[in-house]
């Protein structure tokens, strides 16, 4: 059914503020919600509410959690998002970001105690609307095993960058670090087909071709050990610079029971200015896009996310009429 | 043949100083190379000296360049190769994000102007000596299409990062961004086997199985779509952030005759200490390695590279005659 912007915005508001959210955490929860169901990445967004909902309720998210700076130095900050959402805390963290790399050159900002961040992209916005490169990182319950392992460990651990354009949208790269998303797993799963050998482990850690077994057991990670050697920087990243729980300490979103994940996240920043300068910066990209792009086939990563969110903020969502019926239920 | 460490990086100093390079750019360049063919990879060690010199003799490479600081900020620096090998440069970028990391809590030195900067890994070992996390990436001449392309515009772009342990060598991973390394090909050629699919592409773009098509045509990234999009974002970095050359303005490393390649590399320090502190980093990742390890069949990466290079340094390196030979002939 086609909602403007605004009202789903609103609407998932309130049904996080039914639930014990402050009117803060909702606002950065909500907005991030919509923004990635606009994009296109319906994973990300609406029908991840009633989710967020079962975890203020069940106490694994503190509704009225504040984040606040932990530590920092000129180009560092770590941030406790005190077991609230994600959002308020990766939206504090990107802004520190942003202030402290246009003083020194590059900063890191850091998210402990922390919860989903959703689509890793959407925090790098702001860093392309400041004229900066960003790159993003973060973990999620434990999903893949390491290389040559049989047991999930890592989270499928999103990487995110972004590189701004004059003139143009950014270039704005998302990807996990599995093969393929669960998803895929779970309408073959629907159709009863198999799936290829490459995507997922058995619970006994063998190879499966049945994409029931592959829920039940885990995701391989994408490009098989390059894949979970990426997994484990990223993991690790997360970890050992925040405090926060690796993947397989953090129990599963996917039910409503568990314990506060404790996630964590890393943003850097880094101001073109004080490297190659602006000028530079602008010719170079320009000048590589402009190469890939007359080799017909290839397409710019973020751009069709970019415009089916410039789409909806015009013209609206077209949310499906259940999921709307879920979020209105939780009011 | 059996030499100690010393004689091979005495004698590769020679034969790059023979060829025109200066004392410091000889030093710093045979010390990586006999470091990398100690460590277990030949393909970035000895077996470059020859093309080394001819790139000095042809001019590709200007051997008494000294690298000098272009801008900085606080915690960023970028820096001039000067078109003379990369091993000064990336040297100096390193000793500089160090320091500047201690100070700010993180830095990114980028370098352009560059050659082929060899084992990623390498220029990381400072940073875990200093007790900090490093990430390091470079670009090199176009090797891989863009997701969708058929052409080649990236390098294979290695990606590399370090962890440092109390009590133990880090935990370091380097890995290049093609699904295989073009020597997989070479040897698949020499013994007429076919190759599988999604390794490389033909002159025309197509995918194929026959190693010698491959070997002229172009190498495909790991993971396929998702590697290529990590290819893209470090040939941005390396490039947009220094006003290198992008791989597929580069002249191939395997002729004598081409430009001056121009690449590019950065280099990323962070210091635990301004984010969550020592104490927490070091429970961290012993809390995630050992719940790694105690899965069988998962190995720490960059370990066997460590044993070997300990025990090289101590009970000599086994030199090809065949390389041995090559290089006093350069002498």
């Amino acid at each position: 059914m086609l909602t403007t912007y605004e009202e789903i915005n609103s609407l998932v508001q309130s049904a996080l503020i039914h639930a014990g959210a402050s009117p803060s955490q909702a606002q950065a929860t909500a907005q991030a919600l919509v923004i990635a169901e606009a994009s296109g990445l319906p994973s990300h967004g609406l029908s991840r509410v009633s989710m967020y909902v079962s975890h203020l309720k069940a106490g694994r998210v503190i509704g009225n959690a504040e984040p606040v700076i932990k530590n920092q130095r000129p180009s560092a900050v770590l941030i406790d998002a005190g077991n609230g959402f994600a959002f308020p805390a990766c939206r504090m963290a990107v802004e520190q970001a942003i202030a402290k790399a246009r003083q020194h050159g590059i900063a890191i900002a850091a998210v402990t105690n922390s919860h989903h961040f959703g689509m890793a992209s959407y925090h790098l916005d702001p860093v392309a609307d400041a004229g900066m490169v960003g790159i993003a990182c973060g973990n999620s319950p434990a999903a893949m095993p390491a290389a040559g392992g049989k047991r999930a460990i890592f989270g499928t651990n999103p990487i995110a960058a972004i590189f701004p354009r004059t003139g143009h949208p950014p270039v704005s790269v998302d990807l996990s670090l599995s093969e393929v998303a669960r998803g895929k797993l779970m309408v073959a799963a629907d159709k009863g087909e198999s799936i290829p050998l490459g995507w997922a482990l058995d619970q006994d850690g063998n190879p499966t071709t049945d994409p029931k077994k592959g829920l039940t057991g885990s995701m391989l990670p994408v490009g098989g050990t390059k894949g979970a050697m990426l997994a484990l920087v990223v993991e690790l990243l997360v970890t050992t610079l925040t405090g926060a729980h690796f993947g397989a300490e953090a129990d599963t979103f996917f039910k409503p029971e568990g314990n506060q994940p404790q996630l964590g996240q890393v943003f850097i920043v880094i101001d073109p200015k004080a490297l190659g300068g602006d000028a530079v910066y602008t010719e170079r990209i320009e000048a590589l896009l402009t190469a890939m792009l007359s080799d017909e086939g290839v397409r710019l990563p973020g751009q069709r996310r970019i415009q089916l969110l410039a789409a909806a903020k015009q013209t609206g969502l077209n949310v499906p009429q259940k999921v709307l019926d879920t979020i209105r239920a939780l009011c």
